[in-house]
């Protein structure tokens, strides 16, 4: 029997689906992109369409089903979207009820389901080239950080950009901007380069979400956009019904990581 | 008094919005964006949203105003969508109604406004880059082709797509392709480059829009997605009501081009 590295991302699927792998997805399926998960009523579908349209960056859309649809057209075959994602999370009025292995008893015909990029695809590219990347290194969840950046509202939904921060060498902090702009559909370029402050982050050791990691003397903090402003959006907006991934547990695709680069 | 072409963008606007200038907007305020306009009632707006996101290539979105406003907040300050465009197309049911030069009488609470990027930005920086560009050289519109490529349908959107077609000197069709690639909210790079019949296109001398233009020998003809698409798709849907700019009047907006290109 081949181990959980040797799997194809299908074969991942199924295993999640057959409820046999409820954990982290990190490191799985190497090469493939991962997707953050975001379901909605049809009432809220046209308003997080349009902040994901305005807020690209922390907000990249791989796929929007069409409402009601639980399969996707384009991301994976033979996936379905109510169980091939290991973990969710259910939210009610923006608190959160329960986390489940899956959501076929919840599902309703008037759901739209959302699936975005997540940085698992171009911190694979970072490595390929040699850029370190301190939470890895450190086998640490990266660090978030609320920021003083808006998003554009649209509709119910507005709130700060959250970001992820990785040290990066000085000679090496151009090459991280070049390399990470070829993903555009997985967040980008970064957001901000050096001095956390001017973007409204007090203390590097203090993240908001995830753990701290060590930045060693003469590296620059380098922060993109991260994949957890759309479900704090979310959140805040306290929309009768959210169904998200438990964070980490992501819908694996067979959309490869090389496929999504734009240039 | 100053000449239309000395004209800031947002002082073509106001002339337009007084009804002093209502012809196509081609070679106005150089250097700044225009973008194609599609107004349609609620009802079908998430499906257009969603059609948009999954054909970027033919449907580029730079602004999607919220329900009932008719106020730009990005591409434009000051503007008006409903007087700020030299003409209308007023469709039912798909069937061009009227033309007209404003629509104030015509808004209606429920209306949702897309504005979606036009190959007029990257025509620009083809020509800096001593690009020929053969419909401006021959002073005629861009030949544009219905392919067999099918859009990705959306809701009751769907369609083949559109496509303009500039004929390039084999020795600069890399770098056609490499400046539209900077391009993407405006069309992008070439969805296709050579043979004619690889697409579905019988006769480059027949154009479906626009007017033939001379190939030179040895030119290769390179084709761009086209901002009919979107409006081929919506008139294909029948909508109830869908107004539209007329072809060739478009919105100017204060957004330079050059701030649309994304490395």
């Amino acid at each position: 029997m081949k181990g959980i590295h040797q799997l194809t991302s299908l074969e991942i699927r199924i295993l999640i689906r057959k409820g046999r792998w409820d954990k982290p997805t990190a490191g799985l399926a190497m090469g493939y992109a991962q997707a953050n998960l975001v379901i909605l009523p049809q009432k809220y579908a046209f308003d997080f369409l349009l902040f994901c349209q305005r807020n690209p960056k922390p907000c990249p859309l791989l796929e929007v089903l069409e409402l009601g649809q639980y399969r996707t057209k384009f991301l994976a075959s033979d996936a379905d979207i109510r169980t091939d994602i290991p973990r969710y999370n259910i939210y009610r009025k923006g608190n959160l009820e329960a986390t489940v292995k899956e959501i076929k008893n919840l599902w309703k015909s008037d759901f739209v389901t959302f699936l975005l990029g997540c940085s698992f695809s171009f911190e694979e590219a970072l490595l390929r080239s040699k850029i370190p990347i301190r939470h890895i290194e450190e086998n640490r969840n990266v660090p978030m950080y609320i920021t003083d950046i808006s998003c554009i509202p649209a509709g119910i939904f507005q709130g700060p950009m959250v970001v992820s921060m990785r040290p990066i060498p000085p000679d090496k902090v151009t090459q991280a901007v070049q390399i990470t702009s070829r993903y555009a559909s997985v967040h980008g370029g970064p957001i901000h380069i050096g001095d956390p402050s001017r973007i409204g982050i007090k203390n590097l050791k203090k993240p908001n979400f995830g753990d701290p990691v060590t930045i060693k003397k003469g590296e620059i903090p380098v922060f993109w956009a991260c994949g957890v402003t759309p479900q704090a959006v979310v959140m805040k907006a306290k929309p009768d019904l959210c169904i998200t991934h438990t964070p980490g547990h992501m819908f694996i695709t067979d959309a490869l990581n090389e496929e999504l680069a734009t240039f």
